[in-house]
């Protein structure tokens, strides 16, 4: 455990962690205002984001998937927490009060009559419930249960995603810190990298010293690490670490998703092992300026499509043909590790300040090898502000 | 990075990753001899474990909710996935030769189109298409869509909750190596926990320390970690750590689920700081020995509601009152933290060999003090196997 007390030496001091109640406070308020213009009654939350997000309510214990959270957000007033009696006493830390238990799980009624029964208590105005039903969510409960749901609740369940992404996609400076403070940690175990690179080193112990180096930094948490290598350039950037072992004229990348008090960095660094190649130069050099061309179009009333197209204009005048269909070239960041819009042709998302988002250009320049990038930001009136330290101009050979 | 060179001197030699191809293929065998049964023309699988199940395909890119990614098990042949064109490299390495791809993300059409086209291409006699729908899932892809292709299927989407709950709770010996292997990790991390215990060192410092210990042993990932303390004991189980101080006389708690090889250990630890009160010592030991009276009743042909009777009659005779109102004592594990069914009282599920589940045997002893273990084992002729070092009989002081 000797990694803790050498990261100490280095660590940045950490942003407090939680939220100010009058922070969540407000964040319900503008969420009703949006609810009211859309004519809706209520909302039903059913994901860990999206109760988080207006509950302040944190804890890993949604990896278990046996049981379902519900919050019921009404026209006026605090939501209500709907939950297993096993998140009661978490919950009662939060700043809600109304807070409903049943003994999950219950396999035959698991919350379903109790969640039914607190929208049948909601005055009913325009008799619609709005819950997340586009792209890039899903309902985190049985289909059963939901279809019951559906069939007995006072109210139709309408789509509420576009509502939720925007009052998600704007990220408080108490938030943006927390991204920041995960960036700047994840920054510090890329820097380390170098070291623990050489012939022979396997891909999967290249990974384990980086987890325990980030964790040790601070990081809460590292729930997302690819690593890809291979001779000339890789050829995948989802899949790894294998137990592959490094050889010179290799080119390896590191994409991470590590948390700090539940909010993500997700940024990516390449290496050459050795001796690197001019192909595989030109194109880091193609997606470094690329992100250049990004960052100068991240201002706010762009669009994610104008983000997408400096990127791949980059691309295309560096040779890059074809998109490597991966479908975009960077996405909202925050909560999760992907949320929000996409920078693609036709994301008609308008750029705010406040947003949070990940650059992520790509090309494949030979067969089978790969080259990505990806750095994130806020968008700022005036220009971006960087969240993670720029990548250096150069593939960096070790 | 000092973590890892300590830890190698410890490290358990690593059980095989990924599995023989004769496995996955005998599991799809099996799949549709079940389907038959059911009058299934296919499965349609949309979790990252239900397709792993199938496939061995195994990436922590499900960590972003943005693209669905589908797998379609027909009632003859090998399954089909339909993901996403950046998912396309990592399948193709897998035993599945029919794979389907667009370039997600396509908000407009993002997969229904193939996905629908890919069941109108299948056999059809029963007109059923098999989908978890019962306790414990949930379908991955927006709602939106899914009501779109439950309009437009060539068949009716039925559950099929049971019969893939039947197919994953008898696991494999190259699965259960894996479990052990994630056991015995956690274990050795667990026996370091004592030389971190101090009055003032924060619950969060004890967890970071754990989790680097553990990482650096070869444990893939820490995807859950609770840790909670408190004076004579602790009042709740789920949300921890946090910036408390450790002080003589507390409680501590850590419960972990860490993952080798895409496979989870659950289970905790209990120490008391300095010194213990008899309260917290007696729930203590009526805790172990319920967990005694569980390993006792997990034999083959027992339910699992015979566990919860087993070890619940042991916790009362120690004085608890209530079962605490988290629902169940232990469940299935396997790919998911929690898996299968609930040491419940009602749950019929017949103990088979091959079954690994979770022995957690829980009690409040006092106002907002709760005492809870867990052990993991697997289901043998004969009596279990204990995948977990059994806990120490006494609480242990530090």
């Amino acid at each position: 455990m000797a990694t803790t007390t050498t990261a100490h030496r280095h660590r940045a001091v950490p942003p407090p962690r939680g939220f100010a109640r009058a922070e969540l406070e407000a964040r319900t308020a503008r969420a009703q205002r949006a609810m009211a213009a859309e004519r809706l009654d209520a909302l039903l939350l059913t994901t860990e984001p999206e109760v988080r997000w207006f509950s302040g309510f944190h804890t890993r214990f949604w990896e278990s998937p046996t049981r379902p959270w519900f919050m019921v957000v009404p026209a006026d007033g605090a939501p209500i927490a709907v939950i297993p009696e096993i998140g009661a006493a978490g919950m009662s830390k939060t700043w809600i009060d109304d807070v409903r238990t049943w003994p999950s799980p219950v396999p035959e009624d698991d919350g379903v009559s109790l969640l039914v029964d607190t929208l049948r208590g909601l005055p009913r105005r325009h008799g619609r419930v709005g819950l997340a039903m586009g792209p890039g969510s899903h309902v985190r409960m049985p289909l059963a249960d939901l279809d019951r749901i559906r069939a007995s609740a006072p109210m139709m369940l309408t789509d509420a995603q576009p509502l939720l992404d925007r009052l998600r996609a704007i990220k408080s400076e108490a938030e943006i810190d927390k991204i920041r403070h995960a960036c700047r940690l994840a920054a510090e175990s890329f820097d380390a990298v170098p070291a623990l690179l050489a012939p022979g080193v396997t891909e999967r112990a290249v990974a384990r010293a980086f987890v325990t180096d980030l964790v040790g930094r601070g990081a809460d948490a590292v729930p997302y690490l690819a690593l890809a290598s291979g001779p000339g350039g890789y050829g995948d950037i989802i899949m790894g670490p294998s137990d592959r072992g490094l050889a010179a004229g290799d080119v390896m990348i590191i994409d991470t998703g590590a948390t700090f008090d539940g909010y993500f960095c997700d940024f990516d660094r390449n290496w050459a092992v050795g001796r690197a190649d001019e192909a595989a130069r030109a194109a880091y050099r193609a997606c470094w300026m690329a992100t250049e061309a990004g960052l100068a179009a991240a201002r706010p009333g762009a669009t994610a499509g104008d983000l997408h197209a400096a990127m791949w204009r980059v691309l295309q005048s560096h040779g890059a043909r074809g998109e490597g269909d991966v479908g975009r070239m960077g996405h909202g960041l925050g909560m999760q590790l992907t949320e929000g819009h996409s920078n693609r042709p036709g994301d008609s998302t308008v750029l705010r300040p406040g947003m949070v988002l990940t650059l992520e250009p790509g090309m494949s320049f030979a067969p089978g090898r790969l080259m990505v990038h990806e750095e994130d930001l806020v968008v700022r009136d005036g220009g971006p502000e960087l969240l993670t330290p720029r990548a250096s101009p150069e593939l960096p050979v070790v």
